[in-house]
């Protein structure tokens, strides 16, 4: 039977499409307002990063719509990360057991089906180039941009879902109400997106299945597969200091510092001085704010509650798994939208922090850490324990990204007592062989018997 | 030599007419734009707290203006702490050494005396229920309300100095600018004003000369003298939980508690039911962001720089320095002001983000550990360490207080060092005399030596 109640879905991104088909199913009529054109229809070029890392929160999903397989047929596994020395010399380093990947995806691709499915419904009607400028929280009315006709106009509706991501202009609204706690805090890096182009033949220049990374201590380069044969390499690089964005103003002092710090890469970037000095340096923001609701009226998700940095491939992730938990919280409270809000915000709050935090962590992981030879030792133990240990270790990342069951605050914790008890293991291990020292063994005994 | 730079102070609160005396005197035009009407003219009511405390680094201020005799005059100084327990037994303790004391002084009056100094400046012109609606950063045209004719109007003033609180539209419109880090966090209580009126013959109902706390572990209740005989009471109270504002509902609830928590209190409240149903709650914020500049155009400061808790009384003094901090730089630096921006944040920052802190420990100092023998104890002991080291120890409360020059960084360094060696110390001590023994005497000597 059809509802009366009126939703509304800012945002007709990644999140807002798959909220939208969810309250669809739960038998709401759905508007669905989008600031910018539909992407179907136009290119839109730059901005957000071109390709996604979707792991198993997502794909979880992206089951419940029936369109994981036609997503899995153009995303590429990736089942390691290949690392990159200033030499050209690779090291290895799988992200899970046997099989186990993240895969990158094309967020264009990926909107652009959600936004066909949305489309299909009856009850879902999309409306582009919408721009909320306002919301008037005591009474959900919504001053709205026609951004076509440059006229205002005024929506009510009787609850607002927020899914207009990091810059989110209801969360702004929120954000002047009484006890609102909030927070934006930015990385003092910045990034940048360059190409690898595909081989003459169309063949991939680089391992096709794998996230390549350039771990250069404070500041690194990562590279992920597209189908079209190219690499989009990310530069994640400080905005001041030297280097620095600031500090490479010439295509002669980008080209050489390019040449000496990442040779490989550079020899298969022939648009690089071009493509630096073009596109535009992106910023990366970590978001907290709570209350996520106003009373049952407004809820904020996705991004929009939690934007998080890119370095543990989550943000996606993330806020799909937001709407895994509305799903549940819808089936089973049914009207009760301030029940479901609090319970939703309950449940997720703690669980996007540790995500938020553990992405900040990432980053000096994966910039730092991967070169470090000790570091890819301890990997390569920790998958003996967890080869040995099934049922008592599983690494963080794999809790993160393979266990979409598992609360993000919980594999943090989990985490965190696991990395106590590596601390104490590494002192006992050089090469991989000691693993089998019985000093190893008994201390791994006692810890997970 | 009057100066052509058109400077506009948004704001004309305590920190907005100090800065734009200063700017006056350094030879330029000062408009100030100021969102409320003038409080001169009008009886404005609640909202901000009444009194507050004025300590060394406001005096000092006040001191560079000429005004710190006339304010003086009309200030109550409050030498110690009075410690109210259930059953209305008193304790004390001395805020530092003999004379010393913090001020209570009336917020409006000391606001009017600042407002009659801008006005007799030919250079400073005032202008209120003006509301900054948008700064557009990039230009500095702000659009600005006339809450009387409710027109809107802009002005692109050279520079932009905000001082317009914790609630800062020019940090509104900052904050939409890339990089900008932002956060607002509230605590989970809030606020109440109540008084304590004089006596019938117009005499001071508690002890003059004193900030009562009426410490309670999760709560507590403050009063703070009036030059008209009153007290003004404030209540830190949770919002939620029990007990709360929300759990007292009717005047039996409210009546039965406050004479079981508060019994000396409350027989001196005639009005407390009303007063407590009709006043509106208070919320505590404390707003840290960064940068406070955008180039040398639009500089934040006080609260809309730094809004802390009010519980080391030490807000307004903390937004005088300011002024002292920019006085300095504006005589060094003259028209540079994106150096003399620069330098000001570089200097201010890591104090103010100290201050903050400060303030939401000290809540947890004045509700809970001023009611325990031993705190007071530690508090006699740090007095003799002073007294018998007078080059190498003052209590951190002193240090925020009482020493105007001394940066509240360091303040808080000093202050962790010294709470260590305490922690230390007071295991050796159960009684004040022990202070006198050979083993206390000794690990002194060696710390302080």
């Amino acid at each position: 039977m059809e509802k009366t109640t009126q939703l509304s879905v800012m945002g007709g991104g990644l999140v807002g499409c798959l909220l939208s088909l969810y309250l669809a199913k739960q038998g709401y009529r759905v508007d669905v307002y989008e600031r910018r054109p539909d992407l179907r229809r136009t290119d839109l070029g730059g901005g957000r990063s071109i390709n996604l890392a979707l792991s198993d929160r997502g794909w979880r999903a992206l089951e419940t719509i029936g369109i994981a397989e036609d997503i899995r047929k153009v995303a590429i596994p990736m089942y390691q990360r290949v690392m990159h020395d200033k030499n050209g010399n690779l090291s290895f380093q799988p992200y899970g057991q046997e099989g186990q990947a993240i895969y990158s995806v094309s967020r264009g691709g990926l909107n652009q089906a959600l936004l066909d499915l949305a489309e299909a419904e009856p009850t879902i009607s999309l409306h582009f180039q919408q721009q909320v400028m306002e919301v008037e929280v005591a009474t959900n009315k919504v001053t709205m941009l026609d951004t076509v006709s440059g006229q205002e106009h005024h929506i009510s509706p009787d609850v607002i879902f927020a899914a207009d991501g990091a810059y989110s202009m209801v969360r702004l609204s929120l954000q002047k109400t009484d006890r609102f706690n909030y927070e934006q805090s930015y990385l003092d890096y910045g990034y940048k997106e360059l190409t690898i182009p595909p081989a003459a033949d169309g063949s991939w220049q680089l391992e096709k299945n794998a996230l390549h990374i350039w771990p250069r201590g404070q500041y690194m380069m990562i590279a992920l597969p597209n189908v079209d044969g190219s690499f989009t390499c990310t530069m994640f690089f400080p905005y001041e200091g030297e280097p620095s964005f600031k500090s490479l103003q010439t295509p002669e002092q980008l080209t050489s510092f390019f040449q000496e710090i990442f040779p490989d890469a550079t020899a298969l970037m022939p648009d690089l001085a071009q493509e630096f000095f073009e596109n535009p340096i992106g910023s990366l923001v970590t978001i907290k704010c709570q209350p996520w609701r106003h009373s049952g009226k407004i809820l904020l998700l996705g991004d929009a509650a939690h934007a998080i940095v890119p370095f543990y491939g989550q943000g996606m992730n993330a806020g799909f798994e937001d709407c895994t938990v509305l799903r549940g919280l819808l089936e089973q409270h049914q009207d009760n939208w301030e029940t479901i809000f609090q319970t939703f915000q309950d449940v997720r709050k703690p669980n996007t922090d540790a995500i938020a935090d553990l992405a900040v962590y990432n980053f000096i992981e994966m910039r730092d850490k991967v070169a470090d030879p000790r570091f890819l030792l301890q990997k390569k133990i920790e998958a003996k324990i967890t080869a040995q240990y099934p049922d008592s270790w599983l690494p963080l990342y794999s809790m993160v990204t393979f266990s979409p069951d598992l609360p993000y605050a919980e594999a943090l914790a989990n985490g965190q007592r696991q990395e106590e008890i590596m601390r104490v293991l590494m002192e006992h291990i050089q090469k991989e062989e000691d693993y089998d020292k019985p000093a190893v063994q008994e201390y791994l005994q006692a810890q997970l018997a």
